[in-house]
């Protein structure tokens, strides 16, 4: 017994999307069948037409349909807070703790393993748009004394370490640090309902280094 | 931060399907940007012929796309043993084993909570298609006695068991049963793999009643 193509085709289209393998390809496939023939056109025309509408923000690099996206152009965000993360679901993820900065999204992190480097991602982007930022600042305003903060959120990950650090490093060669700059990491430490019981050594290890008073 | 429209219209269909949430559709979504123009096209014309080229096959309702399915219209196929299942992904399962008959697709299982009674699915087109295949048979031919055999595998579920015993009543109403036509249901008992010690006293129980003599 053969599957017809037009069950094929779709089920192929299916596999090639991360978590879901052929079983639930098929799965899916079957399940589409049942759908009215509107409604696969309704989800064939929201597959066509997702790049065709989208860009990236030329400012934060976050996928919006605008040249500047509804972040960068909100007057009520911080502009000179920037949370650098890896991609767009990251910012999403930030943006329900209630920050009001900006955001600059990376589309990666260095993975040499997987060939990606430095030049992949949106470091010099990033650079650039720091260096532009501390040129604005001015220290003559006492009430606003005008630094600019990056905060790097990328994964704990190994990956994600050392796409910090390297970000970290290409600030400093460019004198964007101290004074102007300052450059953080978002902490390290148990999660919210962790048992310290059961915190493997290096959490642990980190949180007790990041410890704070209590007040 | 509101997402763009483009990229909200494809979580929304993504939403749609069995075991996709909100969290995993932006994720495929997300993955979905970095895939070029052409194979987006690709997928969302898959979907929008999905059905267009498909229809039931006249004999079994399994899907295919010519009038009589792969199956059905094999010639090596034992067209009197038929195994009934609840819908094609079934029938792909049961092919796996090597099994040479037939298949009728249900398309669904009675279910009132869900209101799928018994018109809803494809019993009265079994029914006719066993009455069709014991007119056939003749008791003649001493090597091929000309028995149907009738074996139905849907689920060990509640709505699977009742639709199961609707299916055996709606046979014998129509006297298809015994002499020419053999009704049968699938094995229960342990998983291959399975442990004595872990398993549930009712599928202990039918496996103890469905023992067979070791020769």
């Amino acid at each position: 017994m053969k599957l017809p193509q037009s069950l094929t085709r779709l089920i192929e289209s299916f596999e090639r999307l991360p978590g879901i393998g052929p079983k639930t390809a098929q799965r899916l496939t079957f399940y589409l069948l049942h759908f009215p023939q509107e409604d696969l056109e309704t989800f064939a025309g929201a597959l066509e037409g997702l790049k065709k509408n989208t860009h990236l923000c030329s400012i934060c690099k976050n996928v919006s349909e605008t040249d500047v996206c509804s972040v960068c152009g909100d007057p009520a965000r911080d502009k000179r807070t920037i949370v650098v993360v890896a991609n767009s679901l990251d910012s999403f993820a930030l943006e329900r703790t209630g920050f009001m900065g900006t955001y600059h999204i990376l589309h990666g992190i260095i993975d040499p393993l997987n060939n990606i480097g430095p030049e992949e991602i949106f470091i010099k982007e990033l650079v650039d748009r720091v260096e532009g930022l501390a040129g604005e600042v001015s220290f003559e305003n006492v009430d606003n004394p005008g630094t600019v903060e990056i905060i790097i959120a990328t994964n704990m990950s190994m990956e994600g370490e050392s796409t910090s650090m390297y970000i970290s490093k290409m600030l400093r060669e460019r004198g964007l640090d101290g004074g102007k700059v300052k450059i953080t990491r978002i902490a390290r430490g148990l999660p919210v309902g962790g048992d310290v019981e059961y915190a493997d050594d290096i959490t642990l290890g980190r949180a007790l280094e990041g410890r704070f008073e209590i007040k």
